[in-house]
Formats: C-alpha cells, structure tokens, sequence
C-alpha cells in the first residue's frame, strides 16, 4: 500500500490477526481496530491469543480497539470516519457512544437515528485490551462535538479511574449510563450483614450516584433521556407545566410527575387569563391545560408559548393526541415558538406510532424531543432534572483527620490476635482501633471465666453488659449471649454458668472465647456502620438503624469509600428510619453532627488499613444532640493473607 | 328515514341533543350513542343538560352510550360497525377495549393497529349516563369473540359491582387496566374532566389485586401485555429460555427477569448437546443461549424448537439484534416452528425501530409478539405469568361465623356516649364490641380520679397497665398517657397526677377523660389492625407491624373489605416484618392462626355495622403459637350523621 497509514482496521480470521499486526508495525501503523472475534471471549485458546496480541501491539506501541468489537465511527467533518461493521451511520450530532457489546452497538445506531439524534463518535470497544470507555471518557471531556455520553457497560475495568473521570465530566455534560449485569451474583461470601445487604448493584447505584452519572434501567430509557438532553437546556426547577389536547394522558402524566417527586402547581391567574382568550370555555387552565380534542396547531403554539412565560413553572410536557394531523400540531408548535432559546425545556408526546417521523425545531439547536407516551416524557423530565440538581451541588471532599493516626492504630493489629481468630479481630481490639480514629466507644474488658467476669465486672462498676465473646457466632442475641445490666458479682457469675451451659447444650461450647464485659450504656439510638469489600469496586460503606430495622426492613444506606463530606447526609436522606434520628413522638433529637463525623472518620480509617475486607459496628449508639456517639460492639475482618505483620 | 333504525349516532351541538332524542324516540330508536360534547364536563348548564338527557332516555326506554365520547366500533361480521369518529379502524382480533377517555381512544385504535392486533369491539363510554365498563364487562364475559379486554379507567361507578364482575370474569379471560388518577393532581385533573370522585390508588390496587385484574401503569405497558395474552398461551410456570444472538440483550433480559423473581434456569444436558450439534463452538448454550452475531435465521428457529422441548422452561424469550436483515430471521423463526400451538409460550425482542412491520406467525392464532426492547418482553411475560398464578388459585370465599352477634354488638353503641366523643367510641366499649365478633380483648376498667383508678387497679390485679382515655388524642406516647406495669395503689395515684399535671402543661389538660386502666398484657408481638373508609370503594382493610414499623417504615398491606378466606394470607405474605410472626432469631412462632380468624372477624364486623367509618386495633398482641391474640387498645369512629339509635 502507498503512502502513510493512519489507521488499520482488521477483520481477518483470528488465527491470522498476530500476523497482520506484524503487517501493521513494518508500515508503520500505529492505531488499529481488531473487528476480529476469536480472543478472550473463546476458551483457553482465545485467551493466549489476546495476551499474545495485547503483548505485540504493546511492544509496537500501537493502540489497539477490540479485539471482538464492531468498530468506531466519527462524523467530525474533518474525519468522517465509518470504521464499523454495521449497515447504518446515523447522521452528525453531539452523542458519542461506548458500548461493550458489540452487537447491541447495531441497536444502540438504528436508536439513535430512530430518536432523532445524531452522534459525533461511536466506538464499539469488544474485549478492551488496550482503550477502555476511561480513555473515551477521558477524550470526550474536552471534546466540543460530544454533548450528551452514551455508555453501555457490562463490567468495570478501572471503578476509581472511571469514578475520578465521571465526577470532573458530569460537571461538563451528561453521562447516561446502562449497566448490564444487575442480577449477576458477585460470588462473594456474605461475611457480614454489610456484605449481605450490599450486592454488586448497590455499589453500581453508589458508584453513578456519587459521580452524578445518569443511571437508566434500560436501553429505551438511554435513549428517551438522550434526546431530551442532547436538545434541551437543564432545567432549573421541578415544576412542570402539562398542556394537552385530552384530559386522560394530561392525568398520565400528572400522575406520572408527582410519582417521581416533581411538582404540577397550578398556573398564575395571569396564564390562565391569557390562555382564556383564546380557549374555548370548555377548556381546564389550571395545570394540566385541557384545550380539548378541538385544539389547533396554532392554539398548542400560542399556549405553549404563554405557559413558558409563567414563572410558576420550570419546563413544559405538550400533549397531543392526533385527532387533527399531527403535522398540523407539529408545524404550530414550531411556527409560534419559532427562535425560542430560554431556559425552560420543552417535550412533546404525541400519542401514536411513528414519532420519529415528528420534528419540532424551535432553534437551530432546539429540537423539541417526541415520546410516545406521557409517561416517558415524564421520566426524561425528571432524569435531567434530578442531573441539573446534581449539578448545583458542590463537590464533595475528602475530609482529613489530622490526629486519626495510622500507626498508632496498627498497634492494636496484633498479628497473633487476628490469625488465631481466623481473620476477624476479637469486639475489644476492634473497638480500641475504632477509638484511634476518633471514634468514642464503650470501655471494653474481657474475661475467661466466672469468677474473673465478677472481678472486671466490679472494677467497671455496676450495671454491666456481658456479651458472649466469639468470633464464630454472628448474632449472639440468638443464643442468649448478651446479658444487660447486671447488677451484683452473683449476677455475672451466674450469668456466665448460664451462657456456658447453654451453649454446650446447643453444641456450641468451643465457640465461647470467654465474655467480654462493659459499662451499661443507656439511652440513644442504635445505629449499625458497615463496611464490606466489592471485588470491583473496593470498599462499601453502609449505614442504617439497627436491630430488625436492618435486617427486616433493609432500611440502609451505601455509599463508595472514600467518602466526601457530601456523601453522609445523602445517606441520611435514603432512611426511613431518619425520623427516629430527628426527635420523633417526643423523644429528642439524636447527635446527626456527630454521627456525620463518625461516617467520614470510618472511611478514613479504611483508606489507611487496607488489609480490611469487613467492618461492622453494631450496634453504634447515637445518642440526644450535642452528646456524641458510641460504638457499643464491632467486628473487622482482615482480608485472608493479609494480616498484618 | 323509511324502515327501522337500530342505532342513532348523534352529532350535533350538545343544545340540539335532546330534541334529536325526541325525534328519534318518535321513530322507535331504542339505541342511541350521544358524541356531543357539551354535558356533564361543561359546568352547571351541561351538567343539567345532562340531567334532562338521562331523564328523557330512560322514560324512552332507550340505552345510550356517551354523551361525550367517541362512539364504537363491532367488527364481527354480521355487525361490522365504526360508529366512532377516529380516523382509523383496526383490523378484526381479539381485543375489546372499554376507554373513559374519548381523544384517548384515538391513540388507543392506534397502537392495536401498530402492535399487530385487532379489535373484537371498542367503546369510548364518556360521561356514562347509561352504559358503564360494568356493563361492557358483563357483555365480554360471554362473548366468544373477545378473549382479552382493555380498560382505561378514571374513576370507579360501582366498584362492588365491578369487583363481583371482574372476579367472575378473571378466571376465564384477561382483563387489563391503566387506572388514571394515582396521584392527587392526577385525581385533581381527572376529577375536573369528568366531574366524578377520584378513588384511593391503595384501594386500587387492592381491588384490581383481589379481582385478578393485570393493573398496568401505563398505556405502552397495556400493550405490550396485551399482545402476548392475545396470541400466546399462559405459562404454566416462571422459567424463561433466553435465545439471543448477542450477549448483552441477554443479560439485560436475564437481568429484568430476576428482578421480577422470575427464574433463568440452565438449559439440561440433552438440550445443550442438541444444541452444540449445528451451532458455533463461540456460543454460550446454558441459559441465556447466546448463538454470538453468525446467527442465521433457520438457526434461530431450530434452537428455539428444541429448548421449548426442555422441560426445565416454561416459556422462551427469542431476542435478535438484526445483524442480518431481520426478515431471515423472522422467517426463519416462522418456518422452524410452523405448526407450533404448544403450551409454551414464545415472546421475541427484535432489537430495531419498526417491529410493528414484523410478522412471526407459529398456527393461525399463534402470533409471536415482537418487542424493542428485551425488558418489555420480559414484562409482557411476567404479567402473564402472575395472571396464570391467579388462576390456579382456588376463589375465596366470605367465611361466616355464626357467633358474630350484631343484635348483642349493638348494645355497645349507645348514642350517647358516641355522640359525646365527636364520633369516636371510647376504647372500653371499642374493645368489648370486638369481643362480641369473638376478637378477644383486655379487660378494660375506666376511673375518673387518682382514687378511683388506684381501687379499680387493686380489683384488676397488679400490675396494671394505666392509658389517658381520650378521644382527641391520637398518639398517647407522645404525650406520656401510657404507664406499664404500675405495681401499686401508690403507683397509680402518683402516674395519674403525674399524667394530668403534663397534660396541663402543654395546654391539653381538658382532652384528659380520666385513665383507663388493663392488666398487663405480656409477651406476643405488636400489631396493627385498622380499617378506613374511602369515599369510592367503601371499607379497607390494613394489617401491619405495630409501632415505627407502621408508622416510618409503612410496612402495612391491605385489602378492600369484605375479606375472603384467602386473603389474609396474602396481606402477610406483602409484610416485610412477617419472619417476627414466623419466629425470629429464637423467639417462638406467633399464632399466624388466630391473627388469620381475628382479620376474617373483623371482616364480619364491617359488614355487619356498616355506620362505622375507622377502626383502629393498635396494638392487637399476637401470642406463641396456639396461645391466641388479644386487642390491647382500639377506637371506632361513626360516620358523621349515622350514630346509632
């Protein structure tokens, strides 16, 4: 071939790919796309091969898409590349697509040009041994043709990189995001009730909600939400004005706005005057606006164009149902808000088949999105509006904890401790660590026997706790091992017999590592802390009420350490629960400053013990405002191989 | 006109209606179907004309349909009528359709047509002066022609008739509804549009739950539901075969399945070495069966007939990303499985804009439905299959108990002491009604003073548990107007000055009637037990866990009254905190048994004094297994006007 080659793009059999990549580097080629399936996705064989060929192009440094990919495209005038194997090139416009599959991307370009959008670069990225969706991720942030990200993701390479990424891109423009592979189970074992609760998927939702990605249940929701974006401005509030042509869908979508939290306030008397100018009296002005099946293109223009200006209202749905030509409605629509460029978006559904075929231009850059039905508009709606909020709020930050000392807390990792208890440090370890961070807990003493119990006991002071002191056996309430406030020696030392003896009987006996003994602590209310890792995505942090509130009700909260100082009080918001933390039927209001603070020294606390799979203090008790926290039991795993030296 | 007339459609302006019912009266018309708007939607003067049409019809003998609406349509041959002002007719099918809404009912005929199927009849019924959905569903239940029906509804008529008829009608055909109006906007919008009362959405769901009714929450979703049930068989189970030709469609709609508790089971060995014999050594042949992009469509069809032999599925999902033109596929598909009228159903996703083009026909009444996207499908699947589930479950009856004496229960409403209390029954005449439905309750004393609660304690035994009786206090905790396990007279004397000197406090002393006073209750779990009155669908019933399990964490579920023997163990299978009934974490298993029989019985109840309004049992204790339940607490409010004589 003459002259300089910029780009190659392979299709051999894969037997032959290593071959051509040698082609390649003797021409000087230094980007290649591997279309070629054949590699990590095929067996043993496959997957020598990949290694094989990610080895060569590194040695070549070549940079390498797929293998086992479908191809790129990028409609800049200036490349106006089609390297894809697919049958249709969507035309220019401002969305740019990575997708892991490589099929689907055939889907992901017919639903682009079906949505009326157009894309600035496509890339189907197959097995990734070289460019990720970080690195397009990377180039889109300072790309001026793409506006609106489109990803479709099967697994995570890189999780921080990818979260790093995302948190600086959001603030620039959208990121709509499907991650295939909810159900997966993460094969990991569940270690604690953190773990239990904390599938993949939590970490999934934490991770997107964290960086202010989109994140939509389906491929359809990608692309109802994309073309409101790609279109639209952000809008600045929730409140949503509806204006329909039939009473039925304008309740549809009404419906549909407060089930998502939005509001559909009623219009100013001011609206409703001006829109009675020229409605018939049959009309409802208050909001949703019925103009009636008789409604004309012009009458959907000019009501629109007067509902806009309302400051009620933060955006606008137009409903129509076909009963006059649906072009008529579209071309009124288009001719009364002819130059509109404000701040408040416009969507459209018109109720019938064939949307695609509507277009609404308001600008040259407004295109009025069509759904099909109201309560897709809605939702559209409500995703760029919960990304606008996103977007004012201010970036979280990494606390630091200048006295929460690292070394000092290794002290308490005692390599014989935690090995002899097969991973887990005993609750007394635990909690002494938990109190290098800052974190206050309860004075914690142990004994291995009756008449010892009595004796630590008396040193306390009366009432104590005495627990049960296992590493084996997780919910020692089932076994009757945690006794509250005993009050003489006789007391603990019968208790201690008790316990024994019931353990035996249960067959448990060997489980007993002695007891461990505390102050009484009253009062407050008992908040479980969790940490557990995800394979992919690192360290889980979990909050919730405890007892049967977490473990009945699920009512917990996640978030990926490390946390921002943002990240606790989002947390907060997700529980139920958070009533009985605020003062509820006359009890006072719990210490959230302090339980805040707790939150962010845990994540700093993790951030400097890596060798940790698993915390769980439970219960932590939080007690009335101004009066701190207290850790009251806790249990850290240490990963297997790990335990520290 | 010369001859008879069956049917007149009418037309003209609503003030010329009534003089065209008195011509068409003259000509022996005795059905009518009134378009006009102009009546019961259109403020006083309409709603008069309304009155007056009602009137005149009925003294005619006449049935009408409407007034404002869009008339019908009846495609059986030997009717073959559009009487409906809609711009198009599907073609014959299956489906009838009952539509509140009149524009809607354009957009409706629309997607029957764009979904592949056909209508048997449409209605758009208006204001409903005369023919209801009620009526139309009484018609359909016999009607050979109409095997799945289609409601949007608005607002309920006579909800006891429709749960009657949709009960009955549900074991033999499919009904589907979209009810508009779940939230009070939408109820707001849907009241203004057609000038009726909005329903409860929980007693929505309760009804359409109870009836066997598929609730849909929106139009897109009626359809994708419907064009399974019209063309496919029930599946007798909740195991899908996915077969797809790219692997991230197959996940997502594995993904979706899981999510609805449906099950992907691995395909058996004979299956997949059936399978490995034509396909790729690439693909994947457990579960999903990924055939990778090389697909062809007779291989599609091969594959899809030997996995609907495996008898660990119930039901296959075909997705293709059409890498090949998609009508190889399709016909592929079709020519592979000609003849194919198994008891298996077949759903496909084909991945593109345009599926309505798509035809896959297995026998002349086995139309496969074809979807965009798989989580539609999967849907569309899990609607049937929770259908299916109902009809296998046995009806429920209205059990009687013969005991339950309302001539001795109505001892207890003595209109004096109701009249007094705004409405509300005290608790001790509250709680011995219940006794009298054979709902066993504390003993129950009332004192007006210090002196007189502490004699009346000394005759209860100690320890006694002393309430503030009040009939304007909702919440007694909160204000400390509950004091357990008092163990004296002293005891009483000092809580019962203690509880009026901090009602007076906070300016409530005048809501204090004195103290009630029980023996302590001890052990059983706190439940809820209630019953409110909506204004449409009359009595529903709640059950729940007492206390902020109720009251923060909603976990309550309900039935519309009267309540079937079935249905309260549905109620407990919706509760979260169930496993505290079942024994939890070493407590004993509650009486499941006797919480069953006090549901039922109070039940009875309701029936039998239909002036009550509101009850609330809070707590009702529900002991060990075989130990019982005992009310603790209850207040029964009367309808306004209705207290008893």
């Amino acid at each position: 071939m003459p002259g300089d080659v910029d780009l190659a793009v392979i299709i051999v059999p894969a037997e032959q790919v290593l071959e051509v990549i040698d082609q390649c580097a003797r021409k000087g080629v230094i980007g290649v796309i591997v279309i070629s399936a054949g590699f990590g996705e095929a067996g043993t064989e496959g997957i020598e091969r990949q290694r094989l060929l990610r080895e060569k192009a590194l040695a070549y440094g070549m940079r390498v898409i797929g293998p086992n990919c479908l191809g790129i495209m990028n409609t800049d005038a200036e490349v106006n590349l089609n390297a894809a194997m697919a049958g249709l090139m969507p035309p220019r416009g401002s969305v740019s697509i990575s997708s892991h599959s490589g099929a689907l991307g055939i889907a992901l370009l017919d639903y682009v040009k079906s949505n009326n959008l157009g894309i600035a670069h496509f890339a189907s990225i197959g097995n990734r041994i070289d460019i990720s969706s970080n690195d397009l991720l990377e180039f889109w942030e300072d790309d001026d043709n793409t506006k609106v990200i489109l990803l479709y993701l099967e697994t995570f390479g890189n999780p921080r990189r990818f979260s790093r990424l995302a948190r600086r891109l959001t603030r620039k423009k959208p990121i709509i995001a499907v991650k295939a592979g909810r159900s997966e189970v993460g094969g990991r074992a569940a270690t604690s009730h953190t773990g239990a609760l904390a599938g993949s998927d939590i970490a999934v939702d934490a991770l997107f909600r964290q960086a202010g990605v989109i994140r939509v249940n389906t491929i359809e929701e990608m692309f109802n939400v994309a073309k409101n974006l790609a279109h639209q401005p952000l809008p600045k509030g929730p409140r949503l004005a509806i204006l329909t042509n039939a009473g039925g869908p304008g309740v549809l979508a009404a419906d549909a706005a407060i089930n998502y939290g939005l509001s559909v306030p009623p219009l100013s008397e001011e609206t409703r005057r001006r829109l009675a100018q020229f409605l018939p009296k049959e009309a409802s002005l208050v909001n949703p606006v019925d103009m009636i099946a008789s409604a004309t293109g012009e009458q959907f223009g000019k009501a629109l164009s007067i509902i806009l200006e309302d400051s009620a209202i933060d955006a606008a749905i137009v409903i129509n149902i076909p009963v006059r030509p649906y072009q008529e409605v579209a071309s009124g629509i288009q001719k009364e808000m002819a130059g509109y460029e404000g701040e408040k978006p416009v969507l459209a559904c018109f109720m019938m088949s064939g949307t695609n075929t509507i277009e609404i231009r308001t600008a040259p850059d407004r295109l009025v999105p069509v759904y099909m039905f109201p309560e897709d508009a809605v939702q559209a709606f409500f995703q760029s509006y919960t990304y606008s909020r996103y977007r004012t709020l201010k970036a979280g930050t990494v606390p630091i904890f200048p006295e929460a000392a690292e070394a000092k807390a290794r002290k308490y990792l005692e390599p014989s401790a935690v090995l002899k208890n097969g991973g887990w440090l005993p609750p007394e370890t635990a909690l002494g660590l938990l109190k290098e961070y800052g974190i206050p807990a309860v004075e914690t003493k142990t004994a291995g026997s009756a008449e010892e119990a009595a004796k630590v006991a008396l040193e306390i002071g009366f009432p104590v706790v005495m627990k049960l002191r296992s590493t084996t056996i997780t919910h020692k309430t089932d076994l009757h091992g945690v006794l509250l406030g005993l009050q003489s020696e006789d007391e603990v030392i019968q208790g201690y017999k008790e316990m024994k003896t019931r353990l035996e009987a249960a067959g448990q006996g060997k489980a007993m590592e002695g007891v461990i003994l505390q102050p009484l602590v009253k009062g407050g209310e008992e908040i479980i802390l969790g940490m557990s890792l995800d394979p992919v995505f690192g360290p889980l942090v979990m909050v919730g009420l405890g007892g049967i509130q977490v473990e009945l009700m699920k009512d917990v909260a996640f978030s990926i350490h490390p946390l921002t100082d943002i990240d606790p009080d989002y947390m907060f918001s997700q529980l139920k629960g958070l009533p009985l933390l605020n003062g509820w039927r006359g009890s006072p209001p719990r210490d959230l400053d302090a339980l805040r603070e707790v939150l962010l020294r845990f994540s700093a606390l993790i951030e400097d013990l890596p060798e940790i799979a698993a915390v769980e203090i439970n219960p932590l008790m939080v007690f009335d405002r101004g009066k701190g926290t207290m850790a009251a039991d806790a249990r850290i795993l240490f990963k297997s191989g790990t335990a520290p030296m």
